[in-house]
């Protein structure tokens, strides 16, 4: 193996590390600022610069290259063991939040009689943290952990009575990945999105106090069940609550697999292993059928539905609909709050990398030098200005909001539980409409920053060529891990249709009926504002897309591009009959415009106050404020036969201000676009692709990483292991 | 491990077979006609049939769902071993096609004084579509053989005098996979799109006739070689030919890499591997770095570049400029052309997948049915048609041009051979014109079109949901082989820009000089004629989208959307200084529009003639033509914000006449659904996808797959191989 270099300073030999470095040294704009900002703050910064470093240096979890080669067998022991050692971080970011290292915490927490304070949302905050960088360098780890805490244990907290999570999450030890590890039992091989129809059930016997979980017939069987292969002891199992005959709905189920020493499956449970999948092959997916499975009548998470057994066959089934439903899907909230989290981690890491490379890249000579000795670095082409710019603008602009949301998340979700505790019917109310705008939010920000991010890793994968192929540079299985983000935990089309449905509904109320709450809809919503329709309406504020310089004309432009999409909706219903069907591709739209928006509102705010932008450099701020710019018009562009249609603009508005500013704005951000990827100060182990490393040195990083890990045969003969197939096919007879 | 079924009638049970088959029936299109004009005409047809029944039925050959648990170490072995049997039915098709089977007949071949006449083209017709059969179900497999007949064998046809060809292809064996065993050695790690620069050198040697070979520095190292890190014996290499100091530019030279019996690397030979990609890993891609390697005179390819060495130190360096390039680079033209064959093959399999699992699948109760009792077909939904239909309609589209293109490329590959050995320079004129319309036709073809399916293949498997992302149901591995056919033999974007400013260039010519050459350009450039120009460019013709019963009119639009399109980028160049790189965004949508205008023109033709379209009946000819307008309507919806911007339509023209008629046509196209994808007449074995297997039975084809694969424990267990990582972790103290 061999690292040929020369020293004829004649040949035209690339130096990528020149551009990269000399660039990175000429930009002004300040990254430490820059990454504040993306980061939230300098407390939120510090942890996770402080949790990259463990995650990176750690043995265990660190990941190299080498793990593009691993087989699904080594992936799954490989998980297994990073698991095992993430629940010791797990204790000492419980111990660090509460400032408490006492040796016994864990164990007391456990305890029946526990003196402790129970564990609450702030106690993982540093833990979930450490689980979403993880997720950045090996999703399928966090995924298997997350299935655990995330899934079962939101479940549980969604939907248990406050013994019930004080037994399974702490007493049990489920919380501290300890006695028990859970999965979630919701999805079937016939029903996915459809969970209210889901198949399985589970029959009360009032004889009793139990219930039977049964698997009906085929299509009932529990499919995609992640951790259930082999790993998991407990579920929660989605199933229908059948009680003297009658059906009340799917409701949640605490159920054993498997024996907590021998791991031997419980009677009447069946698994199968999923097997191979597009990514993510370190998560065991399983399925499982039920045969007549028995379970105890406090298995039943009890929080919003209670069967009440006064025996002599007279049993009573209590339900707060209000909150039942709502809550019970609440354990799928986390994950999509958590995907646009990802959306931005993901995002800047092939960001990163394909900046990089296309700045170091040169391919062909310019127009004016016929003598090819200095070929053009990529970057300097528009149209590839074009494929990765946008792109750094989105990762951008996903930062702000997707810390924002996770914060709503946290403190809608621990109002819920702190008002259904005190059951105080009146913030019940307030809560519940909290958390279905939290629905809404979620839904259309998962679905449209999980597309938007899967079309940038394979757009950004091709302007890297055939070495963007290679899966060392990562975006081979950063794409097959991503896409399942596309499908799972609420289908992106799905949810964008009842993201826009609930918006149009909405809309419907403002519009016709005048109703606005301000208090619970001003700052998602704001555009619902009746008075504002209505000028929109009568054309009293139109879209001005000339002026750049007021900044929030730009949120102004989204909020009628809002409000005259959903009229011409309108609109097209009436003409329709109500089929609104016939309209989803207008509303899968919608729910895009919204996420959009709500980017663009949550980017401006925060940068127009520099308490919250920790922002102070001018340069570095005007900058931030093309990005913005950029943003918007990119989407214009993109979505103008859209805009066009519902003459929200004229065509020559397209060709003549939004294109060209477009085309600006990239010549201007191509100046410091190094520093732009640099800014999300991602180091190498995390990047985990040699042509996008810090120093550059694109040819000898890459090479290097690839002899690495297939080394030459030592006695350089490179016999290969079908030897025999060959020979004898080129010289058979 | 259990089927689990029901006797109970009131339990909603699926049962996605009644629908697929019961559609199936109803269908009153004939499926037969259909295929014989996908497959072109009713020989070929028989041909396709008869081998992919061989493919499917041969044991080494076929492949199942056990393919997609292969590691890579396990794909390179099965490949190996299937490419020996290839060697075999190659043999078997020469034979065939020369209907000789006399035992001595490759033997005869190889000889030197050779009695038979030697190998054409027609003697590999059969093998030629055996292998693009074969890359429908295992492309790399195809691609390995691919490299050594199509690259390595192309270009010596391509490059060498005919003492040459005779030679290497059929003297030493290389075209019947005998005796040597070839790759292509034209990407550098520094140097893909930009071959005119590529690095390698070759350095003339007059004292002793020889070559000598050398990698002078990193980026020069031979990257991404299909078969060069364990398979090749011989190579043909780009390198820079130097002679006297002087550098003539890249020319090709057959290099020797391994011995041919031990498989000991040649002197100065350094290979590696380049290791895990994206997908195809059955091909062991290597690098390759030169230390002066000497190789004899002869083994420059030399067509059309010689080396005479008059002694006495004067060397004359021949070079016949007109065809020296154009033919240097057309062993990548059977790569385009092949892979417009292969979008038709790739996509015809994805939405035959796709289309069944969303007649068999359903999810959520009717609007006016709360009972749930039975759920809605998602290809009812019309958003499922718009993600579903228009990709069959695609598939459509492609196959009447793939076979146009196959047969151009033979007609004028044949034609280059034999005038440039009958030394006709006038002759040589016209077909050098030919090739480069060749070049321009299928690069903007080869880019489109693998495009397109790259986003059939990613937007069908989100319509699959969850078990899109199954590997056994196909998408994941079909998309992780597909996509490079994006990047590589020309990248995508590469490819369109070069072919756009070809077009651009013959606009200009007739638009300003009237120049336009009917019998040459006449076929796939009608619309440059320059009356046709002028009469766009006065407004004289129109795009008349109401009228949907003159066919001949949907080619009338895009004509006119082409030349409006040309006209408007040859405006913005005169405003812009004539910087063609910041209209490139522009140029690529001209390749496209330029793709979807001959795709609908050669489809049209084909149809409008019984003869050539085989198709007499009445219903099933108007269910082509629905196929036909709907994929016009389609792209004219998709790139409406491109046609508005040009003033082409008026905004309501999209929404009151185009996507009204969008919806109308999917609409009466879903009825035959079914049918039409039947009509690819895929065997489930092709397919190896069993959500889309032919008797519908989706759940339990998709179960008995997963369970075959992955057996349950006998003794039910479930015991992971990793158990000790989980349970000292859940009972750590």
């Amino acid at each position: 193996m061999t690292k040929l270099s020369t020293n004829d300073k004649n040949n035209p030999v690339f130096n990528p590390k020149n551009f990269i470095q000399s660039e990175r040294a000429s930009s002004k704009i300040q990254i430490d600022q820059i990454n504040t900002f993306l980061e939230s703050n300098p407390e939120r910064r510090s942890l996770t610069h402080r949790l990259i470093q463990e995650i990176t240096n750690d043995r265990t979890l660190e990941t190299d290259t080498s793990y593009y080669d691993l087989t699904k067998t080594q992936q799954r022991e490989i998980t297994a063991k990073k698991i095992s050692r993430l629940s010791l971080y797990m204790e000492h970011d419980i111990k660090t939040s509460r400032n408490n290292f006492d040796k016994n915490l864990i164990q007391n927490l456990q305890k029946n009689n526990n003196t402790e304070p129970i564990l609450t949302t702030q106690d993982f905050a540093i833990f979930d943290k450490r689980l979403s960088l993880i997720a950045n360098i090996d999703p399928q780890l966090s995924t298997r952990v997350g299935v655990h805490l995330g899934l079962f244990g939101n479940c549980i907290k969604g939907n248990g009575t406050n013994e019930q999570i004080t037994y399974w999450l702490q007493e049990r030890g489920a919380s501290m990945i300890r006695g028990i590890y859970g999965c979630f039992a919701m999805t079937e091989l016939g029903h996915g999105s459809n969970v209210a129809q889901l198949q399985t059930t589970a029959t009360f016997n009032d004889t009793n106090n139990t219930f039977i979980i049964n698997t009906p017939n085929l299509t009932a069987t529990k499919w995609w069940i992640g951790g259930a292969a082999h790993s998991a002891t407990h579920i929660v199992c989605y199933a229908r609550l059948i009680v003297q005959g009658k059906d009340y709905g799917v409701k949640t189920f605490v159920v054993q697999l498997r024996d907590l020493k021998t791991f031997q499956l419980c009677p009447g449970i069946v698994i199968g292993d999923i097997g191979t999948k597009m990514g993510r092959d370190g998560i065991d997916n399983g399925w499982i059928q039920f045969n007549n499975v028995v379970i105890p009548k406090e298995n039943m998470l009890c929080r919003f539905v209670q069967v009440e057994n006064n025996g002599n066959g007279s049993v009573k089934v209590n339900i707060q609909p209000q909150l039942d439903q709502i809550s019970g899907y609440s354990a799928l909230l986390s994950g999509r709050v958590n995907m646009v989290m990802d959306s931005f981690r993901f995002g800047s890491k092939f960001a990163t990398i394909a900046t990089r490379y296309a700045v170091g890249r040169q391919q062909f000579a310019p127009a004016n030098d016929q003598l090819g000795k200095q070929e053009v670095q990529l970057m300097d082409y528009p149209l590839h200005q074009y494929r990765i710019i946008p792109q750094i603008a989105l990762v951008y602009l996903i930062a702000p909001i997707s810390f924002k949301l996770m914060d709503t998340y946290y403190d809608t979700l621990n109002e819920l539980y702190r008002v259904s505790t005190a059951k105080d019917e009146k913030a019940l109310l307030t809560v519940s409409a909290k958390l279905k705008n939290l629905f809404i939010s979620s839904a259309s920000l998962k679905a449209t920053n999980t597309w938007f991010v899967a079309q940038l890793i394979d757009e950004l994968r091709q302007t890297c060529g055939g070495h963007g192929y290679s899966q060392y540079n990562g975006f081979g299985k950063g794409y097959n891990d991503w896409v399942v983000q596309c499908t799972w935990e609420g289908d992106n089309t799905v949810l964008s249709l009842s993201s826009a449905k609930s918006i149009l509904k909405k809309f419907g109320d403002a519009a016709q009926k005048g109703k606005f709450n301000e208090k619970l809809d001003g700052d998602q919503f704001g555009y619902l504002d009746p008075n504002f329709i209505a000028e929109v309406y009568t054309n009293q504020v139109t879209a001005n897309i000339e002026d750049d310089s007021d900044l929030t004309n730009f949120i102004q432009v989204w909020s009628i591009i809002l409000v005259k999409s959903l009229i011409h909706i309108g609109k097209a219903l009436k003409k329709n009959n109500n089929d609104i069907d016939s309209l989803s591709k207008l509303l899968v739209q919608i729910s895009k415009f919204r996420a959009i928006y709500l980017m663009l509102k949550t980017y401006h705010e925060k940068l127009s106050n520099e308490n919250e932008s920790h922002i102070t450099d001018a340069t570095t701020k005007e900058t931030m404020w093309n990005i913005f710019r950029l943003f918007s018009v990119y989407y214009i562009d993109k979505y103008s036969g859209e805009f066009l249609q519902m003459k929200l603009f004229k065509a020559d508005d397209i060709s003549n201000v939004i294109q060209p500013k477009l085309f600006k704005l990239m010549a201007i951000l191509r100046t410091d676009c190094v520093a732009l990827v640099d800014a999300f100060e991602l180091p190498d182990n995390m990047l985990n692709a040699p042509i996008g490393f810090f120093d550059g040195d694109i040819y000898h990083n890459y090479f290097n990483e690839v002899t690495k890990n297939n080394p030459q045969e030592t006695d350089g003969a490179g016999i290969p292991p079908y030897y025999n197939a060959l020979t004898s096919m080129l010289s058979r007879d």
